[in-house]
């Protein structure tokens, strides 16, 4: 059975599974090299039945504790107010009774625990350094991430997906706060599921947070923490070769117990890793697809948005089977 | 040869090309619904070599002449700033020289003529109506959409794309202000492309504007106009049954020489049809690689955010060969 | 002894205390009308010391329980940080090491309970209509107030304020939620302060919410409510010709007990009477320095930002002695 | 008469006008220090008429060539809209018929050139520093401005005001850009207005500006440049013990004719003198109102936001007569 790592062995990972260098001077995909057009080929012949499913919570409709930044903002420019009313008003600017629309603001912050977003490999910086070791000062107010932004992905991730269901494999309708996951589980879910990891895969971690959110409301995370994956998968998903990981949880299980390195997931993998994550997803109704279809893998579609120096984007990951 | 419709053709497309009530009493997906599982396993087997091509502008990147609401905002709440110095002024709140990230607010006016979205079928209203008899009124500004919102389309679009590239059929590097699509433009491009729009396609329209506005930069909309699809489109583009289209500029060649009817794409074709557009996109790179490859058509998927209550989203479409 | 009036008394003050009509037919300062050049050089007399106070809560500082609508943002867009390096990370955009500075952008929606704020009388509709019959309709999502609008303070405010301690005068470091103030308070503070609230003057109406607010942390208005003014003030208000009111809350005592009025003091005072709100005042030391000068009437000055279509400002309001 | 002074000398201003370490070690006021009591008494005296005109222009209602980060924001949450129909649509959430009100976002960026603001010391910095000689690293994307922000002024300012006229000296409407302001010009306008700039004054210099926009259109600064102080008023400025200054336009004449130092007043005057600033004043009603009133001094107010770590906040100062 796999040991929990002691804290000087996860800062061990800084070097023993780290990738700069890995795929030359101006790499900006991480992890995500690992995914080829063979694998992208092949991922495309898991399209069986044409069902496409959705692992994003709808955005201002995700039961949320905690917002630190206040929630997304979505605010009207013009709506369809007033259209209803014969004798109406006349406004400044509406030239016609017939031909008008509604338009609006968004805005959001979407990094933290709530909103389904990928993880540039600008987000998280060790030691003043970014994945590929570069300064973290190229991170700035005026021009937001000028290396490793997410626009990096402008040709979005299409590749194999595999949904790994621990919550079924403990027979659990989720698990708790604090509860990691380990490689064994990991393994577990896989023979369970009669697939295996493999390069240039996806990999979709169900902890059951989604069903719990729906039965229990959210969670208080940085009082009670959250379930999610321990340091000990890391040397597992760089032995795997995974081009990216998913998970209903923002990743790191919490807490983690090591003081310095609090997030390992987060600060090991992107950085030394650059490996790409995708926090907050809702994996429930992908998890009740793949009961339904009898397989755990499938076409995964990401399509962020390439803003210019953003570090991530919120995203609606999709799973078509 | 199609001869521009009169206005009172066009105002009588409100009824002939009409979809309300086609697809049920609750139908939120419009033309969508013209998309079958069958379609999109279809789709899948297009990607015979495993290459995704966005079709999307960086967001606050592409050139704009008119942004009345502004440029896209990403305003840092976290840098990389500072660390980079070995003496650092000793800062409240930042617990550690080791672990650290960066992380901002987004927000966007994403309709317009700049930003690849997608429109909603709430975007639009004529006569104080919107798609399928709702009314208008339902765009509120405190709920936004509260029907039609983007979150019709929560688990994404799949299915066969296929880019009808009328700028090379007339041998142009690109159509001016003012030049209008027209049907024999449409099939003149599918007999040079050896292909044929089929139900259930997403069709992109090339005018040729990527390459105009990197040539030239943007056009000023307001004052010049801009080139897109005559009104004589929409009835062969239901016909076709198309199921959403999207075009480098914003779909209608403008002026549209109508008084009423000013947008007649947007206000015949989301409001009657139930058609959807994606505007805005950048499709140089797309059509270099349809003509590397011989053949004009891919799986396209969009994978819009769900935003509750928008009425529409900046998105990533994505062509995968 | 005043009694509480009946829900049929307060919806007969929109006709007992209506001052429609009274300021002519274009008129956008209401009760602000009463406060005449005369009033003004009258208040400028109080100053006999220098000493100015502030009434306002720092913005993004005063303890908040509720925000519906998130915290005020303050999003950097340049800053100091990495100019203490002495081997800087060459940026793009940074053309000089000697010359640079910081800006950002500021917002917030500061209605609510926590930021200092005016309301305009575009703030609250009654059945459909504004203040002096004007539509609601003129409320607009693209135009803001197209009247009655916060610019109608454009030359700000100034004229004779007056604290009324009612806590003091309670002898209660701070009311509770649920109490409120009545005529009789409000006469008791005038004896006990030894003075009279005459025409044309700012009543600012001390409940100890400030003081409450630093001991106990901040009320959940929601759930448990608030001290404030009882509707039985409103007659009086208008008898005494009050032009404006603020309070070191928001005013209406919660719950008010009313079913239709829930807000009198915003109904029938803004809607009515065209009487001016500054809510969410902090009265802590004003309290203190009319308590040290042995006076509780002060000049007054409100310098709202002019800001086109809003239905109100964060504000500073300051007391000078 | 006055030479423009070489950029060596203005370099030597850093050393030579400076005030750090002149009002202590924790000084956050600056130049606003020299208002005292006395002072504030003094100018409450030259209220003799009870006239209130303000210096700012509305937000979002002022011509603007420039607004690199978009025009203000008003985005409402709530607004009249559909409330004139005798039949509504039922919404969700509207409780009630009868009682309702509008609310917005605010959002702005107003440093640049067109909202009306007061710049705070932290705006600034020179090789590193602020003001005091405080490390520019105190200013953080996260926390904003840590030492000397906008928060200094909670109190606001009041004291003499003294419009100095030098479009009227000159006998232009106003000054073309590029025109720079000397000590001669300040010194005849003191002559031709009959009055002396002392210790603690807000001085508010007119170029003319506010006329010619109305006339001809915002300047196109990044470009054309402005009128605006000679860097030659500095030594004048700190000699006279001068406490605030403001213009109609964005202070510094453009171009400067500097290559280093290029915004001198913003330059020298915020980080060596700790000089407090309000830039893109409309001075042309009090201009009017001066004339009128045969004196050029009165009784000024500031009162700015107090928005923890803001850099400056967008105001709106008044004159009193």
């Amino acid at each position: 059975m796999s040991a929990v790592p002691s804290e000087d062995e996860v800062l061990s990972y800084f070097d023993t599974l780290s990738n700069w260098g890995r795929w030359g001077p101006d790499d900006e995909l991480g992890t995500l090299n690992l995914v080829t057009p063979e694998k992208r080929m092949a991922a495309a012949q898991l399209v069986r039945v044409g069902t496409t499913v959705s692992c994003a919570w709808d955005v201002g409709g995700s039961p949320a504790a905690e917002q630190p930044f206040g929630p997304p903002q979505r605010l009207m420019i013009a709506t369809g107010q007033g259209l209803a009313d014969a004798h109406r008003v006349q406004l400044p600017g509406r030239e016609s009774d017939l031909g008008s629309g509604a338009l609006e603001h968004l805005g959001l912050v979407y990094h933290g625990y709530t909103v389904t977003h990928v993880d540039a490999l600008s987000h998280i910086f060790w030691d003043g350094r970014m994945y590929d070791d570069r300064p973290a000062e190229l991170v700035t107010s005026p021009f937001g991430a000028t290396q490793l932004a997410v626009t990096a992905l402008r040709d979005g991730v299409q590749t194999r997906g595999v949904l790994l269901d621990v919550a079924a494999l403990r027979g659990v309708d989720w698990l708790e706060p604090g509860d990691g996951v380990s490689p064994d589980d990991l393994e577990g879910a896989e023979e369970r599921q009669a697939l295996r990891v493999e390069e240039g895969d996806v990999v979709l971690l169900r902890t059951g947070y989604g069903r719990k959110v729906r039965d229990r409301g959210p969670d208080t995370v940085s009082t009670g923490g959250r379930a999610g994956w321990q340091a000990a998968c890391l040397p597992w998903l760089r032995d795997r070769g995974v081009a990216m990981i998913a998970c209903d949880t923002a990743q790191d299980v919490m807490p983690s117990g090591y003081e310095k390195v609090r997030q390992p997931i987060h600060s090991v993998g992107i950085v030394a890793m650059g490996l790409w994550l995708i926090d907050n997803c809702d994996l429930e109704t992908l998890a009740r697809t793949c009961d339904a279809m009898g397989r755990s893998e499938f076409l995964f579609t990401l399509a962020p948005l390439r803003w210019v120096g953003a570090t991530g984007s919120p995203a609606n990951p999709l799973a078509t089977f």
